[in-house]
């Protein structure tokens, strides 16, 4: 049973490593049986499909994201320093996940790169990371609801916009990085998280805005 | 000469095509062959390598990308015109290269999908990536000089953070649009473009804006 677990923590973290080099399709069955050292049918036992290992492996993802980047944010008191924890965070994850893989260039988001394989946006791995996707999306716009009963949001924002477009700047920021090694888009995807902060905590009437968030 | 050039554009048009399913590395010399009715070494004589077709392929988006989105950006005559132009064909083009698509599940943009694959982020291919992308900022950035200078958008609009946030909200709406099959997504795209409009018009001082950029 033990040693059952350890070995299927093994092919994770093989199956892990090969998809964010090459995408969930880029798994082969043949080179983690040779990396493992079980046979192919051996493999076979521990997922029964290289579907079930597909959606294993994009559990493990969210595992560590939920680790490492909602859970600190979610430890905050308030609502926006959820938010700012959360974005930090996510950046930091996009930055490590970058160090960590094995030679491969800027390799950033795993579930992001995952997530763009064409051919996987059918059946359960796309059911799988559709339900990933809408937590995090749930997850963000609980938190400006939280800002907006604290008072600290307006009572008008439009919370699905908000998360939309917090989002959206860490994609960006994940974007321009793989493809353009400039440092400076870690700085201007903050300077933008904190423009959208100042615009959501802004009131229309009076036009006045709380001094902590509007510098 | 004409011959051969009809025989490239073929090629160039198979490759597209199974680019956008399956990657840039998802072109296989065998299959496209096959599908062209060449031999594998009158394939070559044509391209000289697949890296050579693969920059072929890319450059065949960019030139669709200008025609769709930049062009009719341009034909108009102030800067958040063409910026709101430029957002709107760059969705519709979105909305487009999803139907053209032969049986995969939006697709979504070729170039974000093509840009997405980790394999390719070495070498020529990466280089030219990277050239429009950049390319692609630059202009965004030049519309939005043209409304500082129209004295549409304030002075003090940080200009790079604009454009970095304004084509992170396109990246953000062609994820969405991929993973969530949702059509609210255009329009919270839209709105969340229609902020950052209102905000880069916005003035510190007086703190009346332009009507037209903020309701």
């Amino acid at each position: 049973m033990q040693k059952g677990r350890k070995t299927r923590e093994r092919i994770i973290e093989a199956a892990l490593a090969a998809a964010m080099c090459r995408g969930l399709e880029g798994i082969s069955i043949g080179a983690l049986a040779k990396e493992t050292g079980l046979s192919k049918s051996g493999l076979f036992r521990h997922f029964g499909s290289k579907e079930a290992l597909q959606i294993a492996v994009i559990k493990r993802v969210t595992d560590r994201f939920s680790d490492d980047v909602i859970r600190p944010a979610l430890d905050e008191a308030g609502g926006v320093e959820r938010l700012r924890s959360l974005f930090t965070h996510y950046l930091d994850w996009l930055a490590r996940n970058e160090n960590d893989a094995a030679g491969g260039f800027h390799p950033g988001c795993p579930f992001f790169a995952i997530a763009s394989d064409n051919a996987l946006l059918a059946g359960p791995v796309r059911i799988f990371i559709a339900t990933q996707t809408q937590r995090l999306r749930e997850t963000v716009e609980r938190m400006a609801w939280k800002a907006v009963d604290e008072g600290v949001f307006r009572e008008d924002l439009d919370v699905s916009r908000f998360a939309f477009t917090l989002i959206s700047l860490i994609f960006g920021f994940n974007f321009f990085r793989r493809i353009l090694d400039d440092p400076a888009f870690a700085a201007r995807a903050t300077d933008a998280f904190e423009d959208l902060l100042a615009d959501a905590a802004m009131r229309s009437d009076p036009p006045s805005v709380n001094g902590e968030k509007c510098e």
